[in-house]
């Protein structure tokens, strides 16, 4: 039954891109040979991370960005990570807020990702569901995923750009930021910038930038934006045009895909190794030998056996 | 530096739990060897779970609730899994809340931990940290954390009891929880209950647990609470002992602390396989040949090399 999803996914297929999607986020035995697969026709496309607290706009941002990116002629894949609590329709909402006019061109696909059941593994699975989606022929990717703790982070290591979108309301949290994005953020944007705060927030953003160690040569830029009027927007499409480009010539492009590719590497390996480690011979001392020992001294006695 | 921790720890200093605390959640070296020399004075604390949607009312529950602990002669340890968003002050916040009546009496400890950096570990580092809390003298957990999806399976993995806390105007997102909580709860409380819809939330929450299949023969209580008055609350007080007494009868709690040490035992033998795979010799291998080969190949060769 999957014989014929890679050449139909190679052939644009929407439903085979959703089917293939499916199987990674199941973690289904197939996903890696389909993967492989799919890997020679992977590594050109342009992966932007946005992020940011809930209601800062980052879908209305997403959306006018994909225009922009549809009117130089990309097709502009968009992958929306929510953080789908059992007490929230957060993927859903998300996928019901893009059924916008984006949702009948044919050069945009949209999905949304669940990290429900994802046991660590965001990172990778976003990197691989950004390979199925750049297959099908789409050159920017854009994941969107809203600020909670980890899941961003994870997200971010399978992007090229990350993009932090705030609000002026943002301002008191900003000694919070400090710790965690202001390091992995590219760019920030302030939206909303209709709203007061705006250029006060931007000033504080630019203090703290000039703060940050430089390790890659690359000065954070600061955008005000009106994602709704669609203000300042042209001008974040150019900043982040700049950093696709200081990406490429100073060659931390290549270096973060060399990166991606060594994380992923290891991903394989280590997830054989753990299978092949588990013999049944082995699980069986763990039942044997459970009730008569700490966890600790029988992970010691099966280390001792290999 | 260390050596003095566990017995200042066993002797019940919260400033050598806070020490031992800091060095599971960065993941020390150091935190094996501790843990499993407080692993003897582990295995018979009661660990109770609470979870639900932000603003049902969790915080001041769990306070109430560890009075009526307290009252019963036992210590009580409340650790709380906020999900760290760099854009919100979750764990900060949390803290502040509880620097109530309770954080004067030195039968209770109250601590957060932190989501931010964990990697797929938060069920083991909560059933960690709630070793150290037991082995420092505490005899009943309460684990408290914001439902957002992952987390809170990954928290409930690590204790005897599931408390879902609920508010009457959650009544529309209970179809979402069809999927997830329903499975994982073992009683459930519908707070606020001075607000409209309180009782009729539960009926529907009745209705929908008929319709679960009973693995456990344990039926899942309804109990409307109003925390901030009390009311109610003794009743769930009541409940929570019956489910305590069900798992110690039917052998439940001595199935979930094997499992529990299981796990335990997988993840300590799998880290110590994974560290011992990857030696210099194959880790030059990746640099080798990464520009070489794809991923999936160069996963095959390191494989075969073995």
């Amino acid at each position: 039954m999957h014989d014929k999803l890679v050449p139909e996914l190679l052939a644009g297929s929407f439903r085979a891109l959703a089917r293939v999607i499916s199987l990674i986020e199941n973690e289904s035995h197939h996903s890696v040979g389909l993967l492989e697969e799919l890997h020679p026709h992977t590594g050109e496309a342009y992966r932007l991370g946005i992020t940011g607290p809930s209601g800062a706009g980052k879908s209305t941002l997403a959306d006018r960005l994909a225009k922009l990116y549809r009117a130089d002629g990309n097709r502009v894949g968009i992958i929306t990570v929510d953080p789908t609590s059992p007490f929230s329709g957060g993927a859903f909402l998300g996928d019901r807020l893009r059924m916008s006019d984006l949702y009948d061109d044919q050069g945009v696909y949209i999905r949304s990702m669940a990290t429900r059941g994802v046991s660590g593994g965001l990172a990778a699975r976003s990197q691989e569901v950004g390979d199925a989606v750049e297959a099908a022929g789409f050159g920017v990717l854009l994941f969107e995923t809203v600020g909670v703790g980890q899941i961003e982070l994870d997200v971010m290591e399978a992007v090229d750009t990350t993009l932090v979108v705030l609000v002026p309301e943002s301002g008191d949290e900003i000694q919070m930021m400090k710790a965690g994005i202001i390091e992995i953020a590219d760019l920030f944007v302030v939206n909303k910038s209709d709203r007061e705060g705006s250029s006060k927030l931007r000033l504080v953003l630019e203090q703290l930038l000039e703060l940050k160690e430089d390790h890659s040569q690359w000065r954070p830029l600061v955008t005000q934006t009106c994602a709704t009027t669609g203000e300042g927007v042209e001008e974040l499409y150019a900043n982040l045009i700049n950093h696709r480009e200081h990406l490429v010539n100073t060659g931390r492009q290549s270096e973060k895909k060399r990166q991606r590719a060594r994380q992923q590497v290891e991903r394989l390996v280590n997830r054989e190794t753990i299978t092949a480690f588990w013999t049944a011979a082995r699980r069986e001392i763990i039942e044997r030998e459970l009730d008569n020992m700490s966890p600790y001294e029988l992970a010691r006695l099966i280390g001792k056996e290999t």
